[in-house]
Formats: structure tokens, sequence, C-alpha cells
């Protein structure tokens, strides 16, 4: 099926090709209702819309949970679990090709395709799920130990623990928005001399304003207060994946973060993608990540190898004049653990996880020069300017600056791809 | 009003007399949709019972609103703000009150007071707000210190931002249970030996399981993301207060907490009192905190002063023997920050808060041995086993233990009390 054509007009470049069919949930002017809907090319298929007008008949097996297409958000959807998300998009992937079975519920229903076929310039995108919790992971190794550098030196770099467990910290869902919202610049805490005594903070509008590129997952199934999830079990707890970027005001967090971690320095602003790619549409991409030597705790090790993403990530800058440069060109599998090995982790003191709950993975980078994922790591703390298009150049953003993160997985006809997530910074509010 | 005589009977050491009035969730056997409730004495008032019968027809203000007392929790209540929090306390204080001048819809209304008048031996507690994000403070300054010394030792015991602003982390929203609700002991990883070289931890159930006392405070009002909340007006947004016992896993913590924090050892649950004190009834036992005599940034200056809540606190222990201690007595007052502060400084990076957040003061201890709010403090890390009654002592929690906290303010008759939150600690599943 994944292979085929759609007989709705694609783009080979396309993100959402038949081979990926994301799930969102949308809005349009005429109909302010936020309402599930898939992508496919340029366009979205209002799930309502298509619901209401019988579009799911040739599938009995939906039928009770038809009403979950009715939601303004997707954890209804998510809680029915892997097997319908499977049964739904197989449907949709037949719906939509070129050769498709059930050509008079939409192909050939002309009025019905008016109605729920919407080009995203209709369209508003909105927070796919009603997120419960949201934990940011540190599982990138190479960032954790670019920025272990710069916080505290070369040989306290990695903690002894990092390579034993996926190390987290729960953050904050509130502020987690979709990708286009704004985000301003941040006021806190800041030491300007680490190294002056006594240390006396300024209150300042964040000097050391980055990026965070991350996937971001979403999880389906409740595991009861107290009942790990074991580690083998974990993928059927994945709805699927969109792009994540964890704004961070670095100078306001080396000053909080001890001894309990980062706080408002990450509670900013969390963007994500609008677009939840469902964890059967990457099974494809998965791959090795980066090699852990470490025996491993039993509730950590994996039957199934090479289980991590292979997702190309890119990150572009577009200054206030327009210069648009991309800054890095990276891919998920710069990770030290999998998805199901952050689950088991997090679940092993019994703490239970919800449908519409967000992990993010940690910022990922590679290794090389130009693989970065945050800004603090390409220019070494501020020290070095990342150098743009149009002559401008970047220690840290600056107001009007947009930042977007592009991610996709397999080849041009049959992308599998998130679009983006995007966001501008905004100036400071005049406080004081 | 608060001076005066309810017509129900209420004890004089009863924690819910007419000058508290705070706000819960029931369900009974016989009715088992969650619903609003008012704790007077040893009884509920089903707000849900007592709207349905008119009982709100004498205050006209709320008649728009009085759908809220339908609600399965108390988020949309809270919602509506201080100013009707008031409105209803003060209207139910007068229904209640022997000389009330509504007899007819309550007191003299022999049939409502059957429906709606419960008492609670017949009803069941439930989480009072669904909690959207959940942040710990750690504002209990003779608790950080003494945790900072058994950590880190008394050079660093407590950090150099400590003074400055209010220390936090997120927290794990979604393992916050009501008062009564069993807590499992937690697997995680554990470095038995901290100084031997390679650390390796083993996996195994905690053996330093803990409690922390501390207080709960609900939002009620939204700031929108971006938008600090003056420390000024950020009473408005105080809907109530609970005891909490922030459980902990000692042994976890002390191996994942580099450098992003606390995580699994702190979400295997948090424990909270069922009846929500309003802000306005403990508005009376506000007292002078920990003094703190640095200069604090302008976000954090309050105009008032004595801004922290005096509320004494006890800890007791039953044993699986039956046998009972109380452990530990303080007031609440032993904090940094204020509420308002912590408030402030949540919002100070733009990071927006909800009706039905909730934030954690961090654990009270006071500085004398018997007032500390961890079973780790007055061990000393577990070193000096505490003695109990019966001849028991205990270095940390076992299976079997009951931990209870209860807390109260204002004199016999009067008082404005949280009754208690209790935890059992069950064994740990036998996982490997």
């Amino acid at each position: 099926m994944s292979n085929s054509q759609s007989w709705v007009s694609v783009s080979p470049k396309s993100h959402f090709s038949l081979a990926n069919i994301p799930f969102g949930i949308i809005s349009t002017t005429s109909d302010q209702t936020h309402r599930p809907a898939i992508a496919i090319g340029d366009n979205a298929l209002d799930l309502k819309a298509f619901a209401k007008a019988g579009g799911f008949h040739a599938l009995p097996s939906i039928q009770e949970h038809v009403s979950v297409f009715s939601s303004t958000t997707l954890n209804d959807f998510a809680a029915l679990g892997r097997k319908v998300h499977r049964e739904v998009r197989t449907y949709l992937q037949s719906i939509l090709a070129e050769n498709t079975p059930h050509a008079g519920l939409l192909k050939d229903n002309a009025e019905l395709r008016k109605t729920a076929l919407i080009p995203f310039s209709e369209i508003q995108n909105h927070l796919p799920l009603a997120i419960g919790d949201y934990t940011d992971f540190y599982a990138g190794k190479n960032h954790a130990y670019n920025v272990g550098v710069l916080f505290r030196g070369p040989d306290n770099a990695l903690q002894p623990n990092y390579v034993h467990l996926p190390v987290a910290y729960h953050g904050r869902a509130s502020s987690v928005v979709v990708s286009g919202t704004p985000i301003r610049r941040p006021w806190g805490q800041i030491l300007k001399d680490p190294k002056a005594e006594p240390k006396v903070p300024v209150l300042s509008p964040c000097q050391r304003l980055d990026i965070e590129l991350e996937m971001g997952m979403f999880l389906c199934r409740e595991n009861k207060l107290g009942e790990p999830v074991p580690v083998d079990q974990a993928e059927e707890h994945i709805f699927g994946y969109v792009l994540m970027n964890d704004w961070s005001a670095r100078d306001i967090q080396a000053w909080e973060y001890v001894p309990l971690g980062p706080f408002t320095s990450k509670n900013l602003g969390t963007s994500i993608s609008p677009w939840v790619v469902l964890a059967d549409a990457l099974d494809g991409s998965k791959t090795a990540g980066i090699e852990n030597k470490t025996e491993l705790q039993p509730y950590l090790r994996e039957s199934k190898k090479n289980n991590v993403l292979g997702v190309d990530l890119e990150v572009d800058i577009i200054t206030a004049n327009g210069n648009k440069t991309t800054i890095s060109k990276t891919n998920s599998k710069n990770l030290l653990w999998s998805w199901p090995q952050m689950i088991a982790h997090h679940t092993i003191t019994g703490c239970n996880l919800r449908p519409g709950d967000l992990l993010g993975s940690g910022t990922i980078s590679g290794t090389e020069p130009g693989t970065e994922g945050s800004v603090l790591e390409q220019t070494q703390g501020g020290k070095q300017a990342v150098q743009l298009s149009g002559g401008e150049e970047r220690k840290f953003l600056q107001d009007g600056d947009t930042l977007i993160i592009r991610g996709w997985s397999g080849q041009e006809g049959a992308l599998v791809g998130f679009g983006e997530v995007s966001g501008k910074i905004e100036a400071a509010l005049k406080l004081f």
C-alpha cells in the first residue's frame, strides 16, 4: 500500500505521502471547532466530516469508536491502541489510493471532497493532544557530552549514571505549544560573572536564548500506578512522534539548575510539530542508535536490536532581515536510548503514564560541526559566532529570529515526514 | 460568622468547624458519581444535591455558575475566582450557622438534610481537582540545609542561588493521589557503595523509602503564556491548600539526580489531603516565615509582610503491628518563601499556570530534633534509628507502615484544619 500513489495530488517531495498518514487537530475559518484530521500532500482530510458522511462504513471495526473523530483532541483516538491506529491508517491509505476499492466514499464523491479535503492554506493547526504530563529525556549522548563540557568541564561532562539509565526530568506541560506560536524572550535571574564572590544575580531578559532539537513521543496506553511497563511491551504504549523545539534560556539555566535541575529556564515554551506521525509509519526507519557498552540492568535490556528511529533532521534560522540559513543537519539515531527503554525507565518506580503524555528525546546532536542540536554547542557556549547568509551571525538567538526544524524518513515519493516546527522570537516584555 | 456555632453537631476539636468550609470531591456507595462537597464536622454537604434542590437560590451571584457543582472536579469552581469562592464560602457558613437566615433551605428541610448531609463514614474522597501540572518547590530552608549536608556536605549544603530564588522542579502530576491510596515500594537503580569505582548500580526495591511533609497549593487563575504574574497580584491566583506527602526514594534519588534533578525517585506517588482549605480560610494564620536577609530582585519583593501560612503540622507512623507514634511536630511557617513569591518566580519566564495546577512547598522542617519533615533528617541519613512506641524503631519506612500527616490552624471550636493525608506502604512487586 505504502508505495502506491494517491488520487490526491501529492508532490514527490511532500512529507505527507500515502506512506505516512499523520494525525492532527485542525480548524478552519468557517468552522472553528477543533477536530481530527490526517495530512495527505498539501491537504488535510477532516475526519469529523469524513466520519459524519459515512466514510468509515467500510471499516466495521471502528464503528463503535467513530465518536473519537468528533473529539477536540486526539486523546480518545490514541487511547484505542495500536491495533486500531493501524487499521484506521491502513483504511485511510486505501481510501486515498489511486486504485481505491472504496471510490464512492471520497474519490468519486465531489461534494464530500469539497467539504472534507481542505487545502493546508485554509486550515489552522492546534495541539494534537491534551498533554497530561511532559517528561524530557537527555538521551542525546553527544549533546549531553558537549553541554556537560561547557557547564562542568570535560572531566564531569557525563555523570557516572548517564550510561546506566536514561536521565530525564519532568517538564512543563502547560507551555507546550503548536508550531507557529511565537515565543517571547523570557526574563529571569542571571549570574553575569560566575567567578565573582559573593554570587549575586541580576534580573534581565535572557541573553542566551537557544533551541533544542528534539523528537517528541506521545503515549497511547495507560499503565496503572505501581506497575512498571516491561521494555519489550513498551512499543504498544507509543502513539506516535512529533518534532520538538525545547526552547532554553541558557543563562537562567546555569544559575537556577542546582540542585534540583532546570526549572524556569525550560518552562517558557516548548514547540511541537502539528502532525503526529504514527509509530507504525516510522517502523521502517528503525536503526542502531549510539552504542552503549554498559551491561544494562534487566529492565532496560531489549530483545529487539536496532530499535532507534532514523529520522533526518534539519534546523533553519530566518532572521528578521529575511536571511535564511540551514545551521544544522543531523539524524535522530544519535540517541543512547530507545523510546521503549525510556518508557521502561520512566515506569520502573511505578509511575503511571497516560494517553496524551509527551516524552522528549533530549537534544539530538551528531559529532561533527554542523550537526549540533543547539546553538550553545555550535558557538561553544557563545564564544564563536555561527555565520549566517547575508553576512549576519549569531552567538545566541535574537528577537525576530524564526527557527524551523524539519524531519523526514524514507525516499522521495514515499516520504514519511513531520513537516516542520517553527517559532519566532518576540522581544521581552518591558517589566521593570 | 466564623466564631458562631453550627446547627450541625461539630466537635470543638473538629478540623472542619464553621470557620473552615473546605471543598472536596466525594462519591457514595449509592451514587458513585464524583461530585463537589464541603466538610462540616464529621459530615460532607453534597453540593450537587444541595444545588439541585435550590440551595443556592438565596445567592443570586452564583446562579449562572451553579453548574460547577455538577462537575466531577473542582476545576470549574476554582476558575470562577477568589471573589466567588468567598461569596460561596460565606453563604454556606450562613446556611450552616445556628442562627441561619435561610433555615428552610437546609436546616429545616429534613428531606434534603437526609440526602445532602452525609456522614464521613458513608463517603469516599477523590482527588479534588484534575491536576494539569505539579511543581514542587524547595522553600523549607531547614530541610534543604539538612538534606544538603547529607548529599553534598555542609560546605555545599545550600547552593548560592538558594536565598535569591525559590528553587523548584517540575514534578509528576499523574501520580498525585488522594489520601488513603496505598503506595507501593518502588524498584529502581541504586548505587550501594558511592565510593567504589567504577560506579555500577544494582536494581533493587527501594531501601530508603521516606516521606516529605509538605503543604500543597492549588491555582485558580490562568496567566497567559509569556506574561509573568506580579508578586502582589499572585494571591488572587490561589484557590486553596492541602497537606502533601511527597514520597521519596532516597537511594534512587542519590544515584539519578545529577545533573537534571530528581525524576523516578519522586514519581512513584505524591499523596494529598482530600479537602481543599480555601485561601480565605487560612488568611488569619499568616505570619513571618524564615528571615531572608538577601536583597531580593524586584519581582520577588512583596508589599505585604508576614505572608507565610502558620499551620501546625504533625506526622504519625502506625506500624504493621499497630504501634502508633508521633514522630514530628512542626509548623508551615518554616519556609523561606511565601506562596505569592513562588508564583511570581514560577511565571517570571512567562510560564503559564492554570486552574488545577498544584504547587508543593518543599519539605517543612524546624530546627530542633523532632521537628523534621522527613525520616532522612531524623535518622541523619539512616545512621540513627527513630524510636517508636512498642519498642520498634525505623531508619526508613518498612512495608506495612502507614504514614499520616495532620495540619490545622486556629483555636478549638473554630479550627481551620485539613484532616489528614495518609498512605500505607505496600511491598514491592516481584519483578525479577
